[in-house]
């Protein structure tokens, strides 16, 4: 299975290069399980979906601990035909049969009561795309929405995606077993993900 | 049909909320045809693809036109099976009977080239989302990205999405002819686009 991101972070200030440039070291200590290639629009990550989403949070909080309004978006994909499989991106989960969807509800529900806390209040927003899954992609979405709906991080449905809101560690968390779990281990799965934090519109 | 795009204006500049609230106002001439709704992370706007198109490019060449580097995520999603069909959303061109791929490339360039330029010079990528097209989705995928080679703003193919530079109206006009073109009128298809300008990344 190929798996990546490309991954943009939008600092909200007139500091924005150092910000980024700050963030980005966030990224040193998964370097050895990440192959990164940067360009002026985004960042490509490629490895297993569990150091993606680690990556990515830890890249967005380290940002959003400088105080600035700062947003993360990210395309991570999995499964795309046009990639090639690839030894790097071999999750560390061996995710084997498919259970059926309570089953894979009740264990991602167990992952996400697990992570600890990382103290960084976030707003987040995700379009979920398993393609190529004939008629019945709208059954696996609407499973990954009932997931979402408890895993103590739903904010609200919006047209064309799913508001989340709470702390960093488990709104990554929450997606990456969205990523994993709601599609066959083969398929083409992608989530288009915004994540904010410090925006003034929720300063009340 | 239902057609409609969640907007967000990034302007990497301390004063984000004036460029923001500027940049607004280009959505003005727009307001009658398309129904507007905002909270912290996205805007939404519902109404035909033609519209959305061009309220994207007057909201973001407007912000580009302040200097600061200033980037849009837009997510654009027609015939979401869960969301209603709406009259706002039908758009001025009847779409009628599908033709073949090569007259569908022919007539999406002529409506590119006959696009005045804006003289706002952008980079773009975007991702396109066929879904519910069982097995058959990649075709549609390499028949929109064999129009978007020709098609003048090409500029390369990136590890899940596709980069593309040049003048804004011509950027934005080959989207919308890519959300239109490349899959039945009925069929539910997103595109995940970002656009940039004033990159201090891309100053030589």
């Amino acid at each position: 299975m190929f798996s990546g991101a490309q991954v943009s972070l939008y600092p909200m200030t007139s500091n924005f290069v150092p910000v980024i440039l700050d963030a980005v070291k966030a990224l040193d200590p998964h370097r050895e399980q990440l192959r990164i290639e940067t360009d002026d629009l985004s960042t490509l990550l490629v490895g297993p979906p569990e150091i993606l989403f680690k990556a990515m949070h830890d890249l967005f909080v380290t940002a959003a601990r400088s105080g600035e309004h700062v947003v993360l978006h990210v395309t991570v994909s999995r499964g795309c035909p046009g990639e090639p499989d690839a030894e790097i991106c071999r999750p560390s989960v061996v995710l084997g049969e498919r259970k059926p969807t309570s089953e894979r509800i009740s264990s991602a529900q167990a992952v996400i009561d697990s992570t600890a806390e990382s103290n960084q209040h976030v707003s987040a927003q995700f379009s979920y795309y398993p393609l190529g899954e004939n008629k019945e992609y709208m059954t696996e979405i609407y499973a990954a929405i009932d997931f979402i709906k408890n895993s103590g991080v739903f904010s609200k449905s919006k047209n064309f995606c799913t508001k989340l809101e709470g702390d960093a560690a488990k709104v990554f968390g929450t997606l990456g077993q969205v990523f994993l779990n709601f599609a066959p281990e083969q398929a083409h799965v992608t989530l288009d993900i915004t994540v904010s934090a410090n925006s003034p519109s929720t300063k009340k």
